[in-house]
């Protein structure tokens, strides 16, 4: 098992090895990757369509000195095996040594922490520069998929290196004719056309852009790839090298359905079952079950997603049945948001979805094209939690601090499933905001909720008590409940417990009435405190008699950590929060 | 004189004209730009060169039913006049009727409030599917330049509606030869191949992504517009009409410098001078003096901006002595910060330079490109004050909101002049972190100042005193040394003056030392409350014996303000705060 990448430290073992053994070692990583992904999952078809095109790179180019990028990264799986990380595939023991990404922290043949999509191209130019300046010599390499060309910032960069680069720079567009979900938008059917026209097609976007150009049909073909790469090394201007792969080969199940297979959890390899239940009813299930009620019941209202389907559980079926209702605009962030803000505009209810993490993509579309002109946008966060995504390129605790501070945009933070649907029902139907919604990352709890949110930034209280109240925002909620409750059982006294439901304000007239029996405000929000919600109702209480404590994450990037232990390093268990209080307060 | 266009109270009243009074009535337009801009100033070269076009569009089209949205909208002065809007040109006592942009709030002819380029086409998409959902039928037309062409969010647009929009959607290319500086990148020399070939060539950009496409070379040219308008009106589906135009048409100087005549100050017609003097220093012209010397000493060191060279002072001729060291990327913000990101990694050292409020369109890459790969990037914003610029679209006070809040990301606010470039150095040579640097917005002044920053969030006590302590950040150092005098006048003691230099941390030692002899800690800074920079001390003083009060804007789009007005209406004068000091101190 594994006897040819047992033999790989590092890409110069690559480059020893007879075509026979290449063939062998592109086996080996399948099984690697299989023994990794069928015990800790992670992004299935990437990997398994490029392995062989990760071989010939570094059998052809001599990374570090030539220099690799890839895009989003969830592909590089093969290359770092063989660049000295193959235990963290083929010893269980290992694993948690490799983050899912490249990472420079774990090796010098990674130049970049990347894991949002579409960046390559751009991240490499900057390489390319560097060198031009110093009069280095050595290849700079843009691996990126056809997927990724969808967004904006790829495109500006192909567009830069079409003219403004005048040296070497080579992109491989791995066309492997799938997204994240199926492919949409005109590149797709461009390449599809170079495809069928073995590269020949006079029409050539890549060229058009001033690129030179070249197809392999054959991007599974180890010996086919290293000679288009040998062809193309110390090339002395840019050039696009359009390889045809198979997302998910070497996996009859990923290979038939390359969305499902995209990326996995745990599973069984014989069956593709994965060793993982979904709760029945998550906040992702109940917000696809209301889009399709929705949608059925009124023909103004369209989802929009940036390559996205998934966060609101909008399985293919599904989509098939929304039919003009359901826009997919490729992964594309910042057309999905404008787009959106013109639906509006025309009268239209439009909802955008995507991770939290990928929202940050559309900021000034946020801000420009809906909030400044207030048009009434859904925008909803999926995993803008702690508990959610806990790679350091996917947090979602960033989302309060970004878009709070945004004028006119109405964030709101549900607690529960009916305060949930409410909010989104409300959201949508109302004509007077651009609303931003929270989906809670923590499991399905239920609680009675109000339906009309036109009074902006009116926190609810949901148990009176007096000397401390409890601000809870969204999904911290329940924390807050079971932290009122323990106060209750050690310090003897009921503190007021406050949803406060929207993020991107503050109740004035509560945070008043509070000043009259509590010597203590606390706040829990799911994010970090600097620009957050806290931070606001510390500076209401500035310049009055009373103590405000914010509890949160600190302004970091943390990666892959235990939500439960990072909690309590930060203090915010009941035990360290009472102890808190029992400083700050007079009994 | 305007004797046509005094005619004009409505598109229908265009449709009525013969070919003669077009004629005049393009003349008469170009009348009353000149009457505007020579005594208020605005977007000179965009409006004269799209007089023709504009009359042709709303000879054509039925506007409000058919819809047009203008990219950045700089260039909507004409379909201003010929929407009941003349009187904000041709009548000096209704200037102030009119903003730069497009606005719902004048017109309905107007669909949004833009400002930033690259936006229309996705705008108009969402008008385009909202009709398609009800069964309208009216024409969607988005009219875009060349420059706004190279924004990520534009080829998203086009990428999308080449596939996915199978309806009536007409894109205006407005080709004239010209970004705001000159134009950078692939798709600038394909349209100079498509103009070359009369938009015949084989390679067509367009067409590529799935577009219809048609030529027109005489875009200034009012029938040939009408002809080609008529032919796309009412098509079943997307097309891109590429006219070529000259900008500036009808006053020479600035049809031979487009640069210089993209935007004016109040000038004479005659010699083309501006009625404005800059005063001799800037700090502008600090920033091009340091990027000049800088460059001529260290061939590591590269400009990078965004097509917005202006911002650093870079006039074409420094543009030109720095070559390699300069890149103008297009209006392609995203691909620049990564771009810069990839430079530091390799060991290069850039600087990234735009207005503040351009440099929000890419959050994402400063937030995973530059902060988590923590590249040692320098971000220059210039125009972040509330002093800058008071449109609505252009606003520079939410900088300190967005950024402040990203893990890694240094964020210093110089105050004075020998702090700036102080600062500027530091950065450039650092290796420890990715910086940004808030250009002061007000006149230059000069104080002595520390080299070395390396001691994150050390704030500086400029001043030693008592009760009361200014934390004055950035370019409101000068209004905290003011209220210092005036505490000392009115109050009788000497307060505590500091200046933070970090708008991103608090000095934790610092403010702890404070609570030894202070009750008040007021904080004053250039931007908006929310997620600033004064919330973070309130925060940190939450559960302590002193007051705070933050000093700052409201969360709040502002439009074409003044200033001063302004900061009195937030209780910002100097009486005011010694009013606030007064109830919150004991004497």
């Amino acid at each position: 098992m594994y006897d040819v990448l047992k033999t790989i430290n590092s890409p110069a073992d690559v480059k020893k090895l007879n075509n026979k053994d290449l063939e062998i070692l592109a086996e080996d990583i399948r099984e690697a990757l299989f023994n990794r992904l069928t015990k800790v999952g992670g992004h299935f078809g990437p990997n398994f369509g490029i392995v062989e095109a990760e071989i010939a790179m570094h059998y052809v180019f001599n990374s570090p000195e030539d220099k690799f990028v890839f895009d989003v990264s969830h592909q590089s799986y093969p290359h770092k095996m063989l660049t000295g990380r193959k235990n963290g595939y083929i010893d269980d023991d290992c694993f948690s040594e490799d983050s899912g990404y490249t990472n420079p922290d774990e090796s010098v043949h990674d130049w970049f922490n990347v894991g949002h999509t579409s960046t390559s191209i751009s991240l490499a130019t900057g390489l390319a520069k560097a060198r031009d300046l110093r009069g280095g010599k050595e290849n700079v390499v843009a691996l990126i998929g056809d997927g990724s060309l969808t967004g904006g910032e790829a495109l500006e960069g192909l567009d830069f290196v079409g003219s403004e680069l005048k040296s070497n720079f080579i992109i491989i567009v791995n066309d492997n004719q799938q997204c994240i979900a199926e492919g949409h938008c005109g590149i797709y059917h461009h390449l599809e056309e170079l495809r069928k026209t073995d590269g020949k097609s006079q029409n050539n976007f890549f060229k058009a852009l001033g690129l030179d150009y070249v197809y392999e049909k054959n991007g599974n073909d180890i010996l086919a790839m290293i000679k288009v790469l040998q062809k193309v090394k110390d090339i002395d201007h840019p050039i696009v090298v359009h390889i045809n792969t198979q997302k998910g080969k070497g996996y009859k199940l990923a290979e038939e359905n390359r969305e499902a297979w995209h990326w996995c959890m745990p599973f069984d390899r014989k069956t593709g079952k994965w060793n993982f239940e979904f709760p029945s009813e998550t906040y992702t299930s109940l917000t696809a079950e209301y889009i399709m009620n929705k949608a059925a019941k009124d023909k103004d209202f369209v989802v929009i997603t940036p390559a996205m389907p998934m966060t609101a559980g909008l399985l293919p079926e599904l989509r098939e049945k929304l039919k003009d209702q359901y826009v997919d605009v490729g992964i594309a962030e910042e057309h999905a948001v404008a787009m959106a803000s013109g639906v509006a505009k025309a009268g239209g209810k439009p909802l955008v979805v995507t991770a939290a993490t990928f929202m940050q993509r559309t900021y000034d579309q946020i801000s420009q094209d809906v909030c400044i002109n207030n048009n009434p946008v859904t925008i909803l966060l999926n995993y803008a939690s702690l508990e959610s995504l806990t790679d350091v390129t996917h947090l979602g605790i960033f989302a309060i601090a970004a878009f709070s501070n945004i004028p006119n945009l109405v964030v709101l933070a549900p607690s529960s499933k009916q305060e949930y649907l409410n909010m989104l029902d409300w959201s949508i139907e109302q004509k007077g905001h651009p609303v931003m919604i929270l989906i809670p990352g923590n499991e399905v709890t239920n609680r009675e909720a109000d339906k009309d949110y036109d009074v902006l930034n009116k926190f609810k209280v949901e148990k009176n008590g007096e000397k401390v109240a409890i601000l809870a925002l969204g999904d911290f909620y329940q924390r807050g409940e079971t932290l009122a409750f323990a106060i209750e059982k050690e310090l003897g006294f009921t503190p007021t417990l406050i949803n406060p439901r929207f993020a991107s304000g503050v109740d004035e007239k509560l945070l008043n009435d509070l000043l009259k029996n509590h010597q203590m405000v606390i706040t829990l929000e799911d994010g970090i405190l600097d620009g957050g919600f806290g931070q606001k109702i510390a500076a209401f209480y500035g310049d009055k008699d009373i103590k405000v404590k914010n509890y949160g994450l600190k302004k970091e990037f943390y990666d892959r950590y235990n939500p439960k232990e990072l909690l309590k390093q930060l203090g915010m268990t009941n035990e360290q929060i009472i102890a808190d209080i029992e400083v700050n307060i007079n009994f």
